[in-house]
């Protein structure tokens, strides 16, 4: 049974904590959040310990793991302090906003022999993931065309937004590494498209609402993401992939089969699954699994420290096509 | 926490013991089987005691409620023997095959102030309950028609058909369950055809393979319910209501939303949930958690022994026209 | 060139002249009806001569056949003289809203070797012709089942449900065409059931407004027919065939593949087509077509006056058991 | 009655006759194509004159209009001498694979004040008008993001594609007249990818297979196009466009209804309308009723030769963008 601690007791601590609670393969230790109301009241809804002291739980012999669940820009210390002391890591993403602390922190982690996993939790959702295996299965041959549409149903608030390090890197990261995934290849070339049409401030930030990012790896296979910050009909999560034997669509998840007919409108579908929290609440519980099963059979983890990179690195190469009007080789 | 004993370690005896050994709000005490394998093997994964001797079982002060998943011809003796106790019942249906033995039974609950709950699952099922609620939120005005297709991969074994009590008895009366559920009146009158047009030695048993039948309430409302034993694309489960406002149609639930295209067909949905215990894994869920909630709030049971006895009789009802060729009254 | 002249320049008469006008097979020469502005004015729009003697016109030499769109009481009489003057007919249902009657047109009609077709245009729709060619191409194997949903988008004229017949014989009938069309064998037992949830007020006609019928034929297939006055989400037209080796859906037509996603509702298809004549548009022209193609090449027509009387025959058995409450035997 | 000459018989040639001869506006007076037996069997078929010489059909006076539909290299010649003989002129697009050619072709029809219609057929598909009015109406606000999936059924002859000046030129260039069609702003910027993941040796004619483009306008609003040579389920063509206050998608057409189930696969749809001639039939039909209208009401003509300069101007960027692996401003 490994012995977990989870760092962070905000919106994705919680659900981190939640879900190592449940496990019937893992022990919820403490929970640790310099805000004590936020730990205490956790701890005592799972029943685990409360601490205010995220690195001081870090020191504790009875913890195998960590899920750090933090503000991005403690992400590298408590990770290379978990690695130090022989703990295995999940890691919220990203590693840092700056590409060169997350180069920095990567390479110590290979250094040390570390074990840390990146929480790409998409690649854990059951709908995703059985997407992909059909892809590995042949279901479309040769993969020529990836296609995906990922839309938020609204802005973020101003404060997230400034912090965030701008839609490439908070938002559409999550999009490249879908990429990444689903091509089966690296790209090598990123063509991005940006545009301010729902918040003009956000020209003071460098920042963008509306997208389009178009990647191509070294054999020609094309990626095409989509992204805006507000769609008002719902938190919009499609995927397609076109090859020489055929073509799979994904479509957005909702909660039942049900189909409305009335004066005004027919066959009236569930609205969608309102955001990530609910969207991917199964893929959040299959990738702390994951993570618990890698540990206990001593397999590798399912995502490096390397992933993050990759991702982080597209998401600047997009960032500077969109600014610059040319294509970037990565 | 109630503390409960499950009756019967065979296929709906381990998904309710499952499920209570997973309710955050019970605790699973003991499964009792006489089949000492069955019992034991179940016992170890859950973590409870094993017992060969369920009447033995129902003599335990340490057992608050009693989930009863025996075979039919023994539901009612434990049942009673349940309520003498003073324990709570979650038993699975139907009461019995023979009508008389049923309202026997049903009396001597009520005169004994007995607690139990049929386990109607399909109304826990969480779509088809967003599917009531939306009936109830006026969503189609004043009901009209409701349409249940209802249909199982294929044929039992025919052991289990011999002693099923037939097709209107151990599989419509699902349907009439629903039926009554969805109309929000009593059915007043029953038509039914059957047909044998898969199995032509069910005539020796009275039996068909095929049933179509049709329901009236008292104001009018009408319900057509379909059957079918064998439907080679799948366990078919839909349902339909139309009314003053508008309709609501309820889909087949299928394990993802990937859509397949391919030089052989396009657009090609994931199979269907292979059989109900794929297709109402919630609803089991849902139910036990239902039963164990009314018990904890010392609320009413969200079904009765009465339900029991109604939809019995409108299977009985069925058969009659069907054999008859005339409309039942009921 | 088939010469043509149409009977009744009401709204189904000009349906039918509008489609030998434009078909590249026949000619219009005339149509006729008793009110002499409706005439005329179709004929002026369509370039073809105009008459108030629907009589006189079925004693022209100049004409082959006769299309005849007249009210339903003068259908018998036009439909005799016109098959007395060796002059094929394509005559709208139904023959006459009496059994006796209708029976003796077709005897008289089956003794002067008339070329009769009766206007089941549903047979024609080409989406219904491609669910038929499926079936006989085996591809639900031995039928079982047939489901069929025909409701209306709202209660027809008072004046008109006074003279119609009653709901089954002049909506139901129409789906028990397609009941007979689809089984492909003749209906041996009737059940039907039958209400007044639109407009109490139709108990003085004997009628009612919601109705659900159920079929059977000696092999034992079975078909379940329910219509309804008021569909207030629109005309709603949906069949369903299920057998041996899978099934088979019809879903309602709709003029675009748009789908739309607001605030308030998403992937919201476009409404229905209207009623019968947008819905059955091309129904309408191909059977015209059909009738044209039998004359032109000596064929036997494709509907004869038999099936006109078997649908009336099946309507009638069903008002008798929806008002007697036993099962009908035809 | 505008009286109409066609030029060229071949495949899109006979496809515009045959409107023609079925307009009630327009008299198809002569086919011309040097391939005498085409122009005669032609003729034959639709009951009008046959000539051999196209251009000396423009010399008559008994002509009205004139649609071209001869190999692209002659539509320049054929367009100005109609001009100069004061004929209206329907034209088969592109207008010339030379962007110079072209451009001053545009000059002299303006110069001259010569009326000429560029066949962008798929402006006049009923689905995809509707699909622009539902813009036009407002209901996805204002426009973000346009997606444009447009891929063919399977490569094209070897001889067509060394003559058609490219997949941008020849393909893509429909989408991108869809592009701006629907953005109602005039893309500035094109961004593109191309591959040769079908057929290597396309590298010879420096052409492509597989494609992605993506467009921005002055105001920020975006678009992204994928094309594919071979698509093996079928001529898939769909739309997408998003806004502030929602979204519209265009679905592939079928052509029926039906849906079938079987052991295999469930809920399987009618497979796609094979290619264009079949999907855009009605567009056809709607694009030369057009074309008959503005000239019967003397009214502005729905597309212009500067609407074909424009496209192939993106065509032209999209492939610079391609191979120089920069953003080309236009």
């Amino acid at each position: 049974m490994i012995r977990i601690a989870v760092l962070g007791a905000g919106r994705i601590g919680r659900i981190h904590a939640g879900n190592v609670a449940a496990s019937p393969n893992a022990q919820l230790v403490v929970v640790a959040d310099p805000v004590e109301s936020a730990a205490k009241s956790l701890a005592t809804r799972l029943g685990c310990e409360a601490s205010t002291d995220p690195a001081g739980v870090l020191e504790r012999k009875d913890i195998d793991a960590v899920v750090i669940g933090t503000p991005t820009d403690t992400h590298i210390t408590f990770m290379l302090e978990a690695v130090r002391r022989g703990k295995a890591v999940l890691c919220e993403k990203p590693i840092d906003l700056d590409m060169e602390k997350s180069l920095a922190a990567a390479n110590e982690v290979e250094r040390q022999g570390g074990r840390v996993m990146l929480a790409f939790n998409r690649r854990f959702d059951p709908t995703s993931q059985a997407f992909r295996d059909a892809i590995d299965a042949g279901d479309v041959g040769d993969v020529r065309q990836v296609i995906i549409s990922s839309r938020d149903p609204g802005m973020p608030p101003r404060d997230y937004v400034e912090h965030s390090g701008g839609i490439f890197r908070d938002m559409v990261i999550h999009d490249l590494d879908m990429a990444r995934w689903l091509l089966g290849e690296e790209p090598v070339e990123v063509m991005a498209m940006a545009s301010r049409l729902i918040d003009e401030s956000l020209e003071k930030l460098t920042d963008f609402d509306t997208v389009m990012v178009q990647l191509r790896t070294a054999s020609g296979k094309q990626c095409h993401i989509n992204c805006c910050r507000e769609a008002v009909y719902g938190y919009d999560q499609r995927m397609e992939v076109s090859g020489s034997k055929g073509m799979l669509l994904q479509e957005n998840l909702r909660p039942s089969t049900i189909r409305r007919w009335s004066k005004e409108a027919t066959d009236v579908r569930e609205p969608l699954l309102n955001f990530f929290l609910e969207r991917y609440e199964a893929a959040y519980k299959a990738e702390l699994e994951a993570f618990v099963d890698a540990l206990n059979t001593n397999s590798p983890l399912p995502t490096s420290v390397q992933d993050g990179l990759k991702a982080l690195r597209l998401a600047d190469a997009a960032l500077e096509s969109a600014l610059s009007g040319k294509a970037v080789k990565v």
